[in-house]
């Protein structure tokens, strides 16, 4: 009769809207909200990435490109049931975006709180994916760049690795 | 190559432990941040019943201990993945026991944080319970008994019901 399997992910959007309300109690600014968030997301990311590496049978990503896919196609889909959209930037080689139609993270909120016009509710996505990139030694930007929250047609996320980051212990062998 | 599904219990337990070390920082006392779990958990509890009666094809309980039997084979599984075993009380007829021999919300736990030795770290799960059951009209007081993180052999919450809710409206029907 439970036709779902798990459904832990009701319970993390439901304790998420709750973090989200406390951050809000304890901070004035929106853009400390934001930034709390993220870091919090970061935690998250760098410890969730191995948690990712172990259940998916993933290969080694060998191009921002195929890192992009594996973050929509695998990641956001065993972690919260969604496959977004990828694009990819017309002027900027390094940067992407992740498309989400449905966004599970905003299933039992209507609209920002009231005088909250500037909060990034879902923020802590970008944290999770910039945490779990570092991790396997790839820099990001990540940002919410469209909310439907705040009133845009759909959400969306961008992604702009910054560089690779050297391996050291790698090249000190060398 | 996903093994197991969606796996939000992960973000869940990890957000979960963000969300309480955020109220360590925010409360001075553990009693404070047990009360609050216990609330966030309640507001949770009264909006994720609804969820699951929507996904659970199960029946109106007849009595406290199918209710019991209910969220430990049930709710228990379908939101955490894990079936606690039950036990009644034998003094009194309203207290029963769930042990959970297996706790995912402490995961990524290894002990209380320093100076937190009153905490009840996964206070949440009381209030969630406590939350659902009030909004089948059964009122009752649930509170950890046991802890793991405490040093104790399992973790056992203990719910007892207080009574039975009148249901003003059936009434003023009569």
């Amino acid at each position: 009769s439970i036709r779902n399997g798990i459904r832990s992910r009701e319970l993390f959007v439901l304790t998420y809207g709750a973090l989200v309300a406390q951050l809000c109690k304890d901070y004035e600014k929106d853009e400390d909200v934001n930034k709390y968030l993220d870091r919090m997301g970061y935690d998250i990311g760098i410890r969730l990435v191995e948690d990712f590496l172990a259940r998916s049978a993933v290969k080694k990503c060998r191009s921002y490109s195929e890192t992009v896919d594996m973050i929509a196609q695998v990641a956001f889909k065993m972690y919260l049931g969604i496959t977004p959209s990828v694009s990819r930037s017309n002027t900027t080689e390094n940067e992407f975006f992740l498309i989400l139609e449905n966004n599970p993270l905003v299933d039992f909120v209507e609209e920002l709180p009231a005088g909250r016009t500037s909060l990034c509710y879902c923020n802590i996505l970008c944290g999770v994916i910039r945490g779990a990139l570092e991790m396997v030694h790839l820099a990001a930007e990540v940002n919410f760049i469209q909310d439907r929250l705040k009133g845009d047609d759909f959400t969306e996320i961008g992604i702009t690795f910054l560089k690779k980051l050297e391996d050291k212990k790698h090249k000190r062998n060398k």
